[in-house]
């Protein structure tokens, strides 16, 4: 059976000063009504029913994803005590999905991405469902089609094709420079590594395994605590101690290499909504060339980006802005400076402003 | 003995979105801790007691102009049922002063004025009084020294010199273009028409008289009036009646053809703040080349100006903008544009939004 698991543990402050310590991004409504947890929950539904959905997060944030989502069996909003990157929380997941069904296949998906067209996703994953149905012991990446240069995402290339629109892996390549990127969307032959991965539980914890042995000795006893009165108890124990890993560096890339990795590529409308920029890309203009959300004057002024939640924002003889409005907080940047976010919100935190974090 | 008028019936929108119907510019700090019509009656006080001082003002500012001037008597404020620009204003004004005192010299003052030097002014001020006790037939406009060709302001060419630093006024110039400001300033005999007056309180009724019969006619029932107990009743039943007329255009460039004006020129770092832009003139840029004034925080930005009362502002790779913000609305404006502000507020009235304005 088909089991999805949603990341959600990212704590970004690339949001700020909407995204906080206590909201971040993927409980945010930063495109659309929905917020990004809900939007991820919404698409996983049609292909995944909600009792074989798994949300792994912080401990801050699971009642408020259990609000979002009430469908969701409140039991499976599983809490890491800490944070420890992507590779403890699949193998975390694998073992509860291996537990209950172990010839599981489980889909992972990031809880704060945005997907256009969630139909062709769903697509996508059936095919990948067939296809790893004949080659059980592979992973699968979902590779989309890139539609500009993006400096900002990896990217894989595809080999051989395996079966309709799923192909061998034949590389991950880091976020490349402007004229790389520009090479791979001419070759046509690589794609946006979306951070979506299809695989069936056991050979994931097989490959972890192989790659990662430490990490999965040291996960055993949660292994053997799964629907245990003990689970939760274990996990809060075991989980400090883990190191922090990726599943792209700690098992993807290593399995790319020994050729157990395909790619199954799709133009879903795709965006990892990394920055305020990302809102150029996702909001439609105006007749005035801005995207207000919230009350808005220009006068003459174009590719205004807004988010305001208290105050009407106003404007005039401005260009290419991102102005975002929380009640305690204004961020003024221009567009193409949003990855220095960050830079604010340490200077925040140096100068002790935690009410603002 | 002098006497002052300060007339604080502006009701201008160009501080939107800090000034609004309620609080107009004159009684808010635009620059510094104290409102603009407090650090006027600051710099008076030092050479006219409270009790000679008067404030002409409209219905709706009155009660707040009285809390903010506790020293002031309150039955010193003026109320005025209806604007009718500032020569029904100086009528009004000197018929009490005449009244009061048939010998009366009256400074006259906009409310809404920044002047960093005011013992400068207070100096000019004993000059002027001491020459128009020998010219008691003359009115005297307070010229300032140029400092730069501003082009926002009208400019009062000197004439013969009449006492220390006093002279003829030979003409009155409407606000010029930049190439004619920058002659004005070179030529060091054209001063900035400040709007400050001073005169005797029969003489300009005198001057009123001979210019503008029908409006000192409709008056005569204030005038006879003044320190009865019918004296409110009166304005408020003539007030609406009067035309609206500038005391310049109405007396000050016909008593000036007349040769009956004086200009006493001086520089006491004055600034008739006229728009946002004046911030960059009257503050003092941070190591940054920023002017916050409310919490900030500045990644690779210059020449911001922020006026901001709830929320930090935060800016990222911007220049030369004005921010400001008030709980309920933010202004992001080119400094160049500052002229503009007006454009909004009249979006808001079209859109009904009465609560921002």
């Amino acid at each position: 059976m088909l089991h999805a698991v949603i990341m959600a543990g990212g704590k970004g402050t690339r949001f700020w000063p909407l995204s906080r310590e206590k909201t971040p991004k993927q409980l945010l409504s930063i495109v659309g009504d929905r917020t990004m947890i809900q939007a991820t929950f919404d698409r996983i539904t049609p292909i995944t029913p909600p009792e074989r959905i798994l949300v792994v997060t912080g401990v801050s944030h699971a009642d408020q994803i259990r609000e979002q989502l009430p469908l969701l069996p409140p039991e499976n909003v599983i809490v890491e005590p800490v944070g420890r990157n992507t590779a403890p929380c699949v193998a975390l997941a694998s073992m509860i999905v291996k537990r209950r069904d172990p010839e599981g296949i489980m889909g992972v998906y990031p809880a704060d991405h945005v997907i256009a067209r969630p139909d062709e996703l769903g697509e996508s994953v059936e095919k990948i469902v067939e296809t790893l149905a004949d080659y059980p012991e592979k992973l699968v990446t979902m590779g989309i089609k890139p539609s500009y240069p993006e400096t900002g995402y990896g990217y894989i290339k595809r080999g051989a094709p395996v079966a309709d629109a799923i192909y061998e892996a034949e590389k991950f390549l880091e976020k490349p420079g402007v004229d790389t990127a520009s090479e791979y969307v001419r070759a046509g032959s690589y794609y946006w590594n979306s951070g979506m991965f299809f695989w069936y539980a056991a050979t994931i914890l097989d490959m972890m395994q192989e790659h990662m042995p430490e990490l999965l000795e040291a996960m055993k006893p949660i292994s053997e605590s799964v629907d245990t009165s003990g689970f939760v108890d274990t996990i809060n124990r075991i989980y400090p101690e883990l190191p922090g890993e990726s599943i792209d560096y700690g098992v993807m890339e290593k399995a790319g290499a020994q050729g157990r990795v395909m790619v199954a590529v799709t133009d879903p409308g795709w965006n990892d909504v990394g920055s305020w920029r990302s809102l150029y890309d996702l909001a439609e203009p105006d007749e005035n060339g801005n995207m207000p959300r919230g009350d808005f004057i220009s006068v003459d002024s174009r590719g205004v980006v807004t988010h305001n939640q208290k105050s009407l924002i106003a404007v005039i003889g401005v260009e290419d802005l991102i102005i975002i409005e929380t009640g305690d907080a204004i961020l003024v940047c221009h567009k193409d400076r949003a990855q220095d976010v960050r830079k604010v919100t340490e200077i925040i935190k140096r100068r002790g402003l935690d009410n603002l974090l």
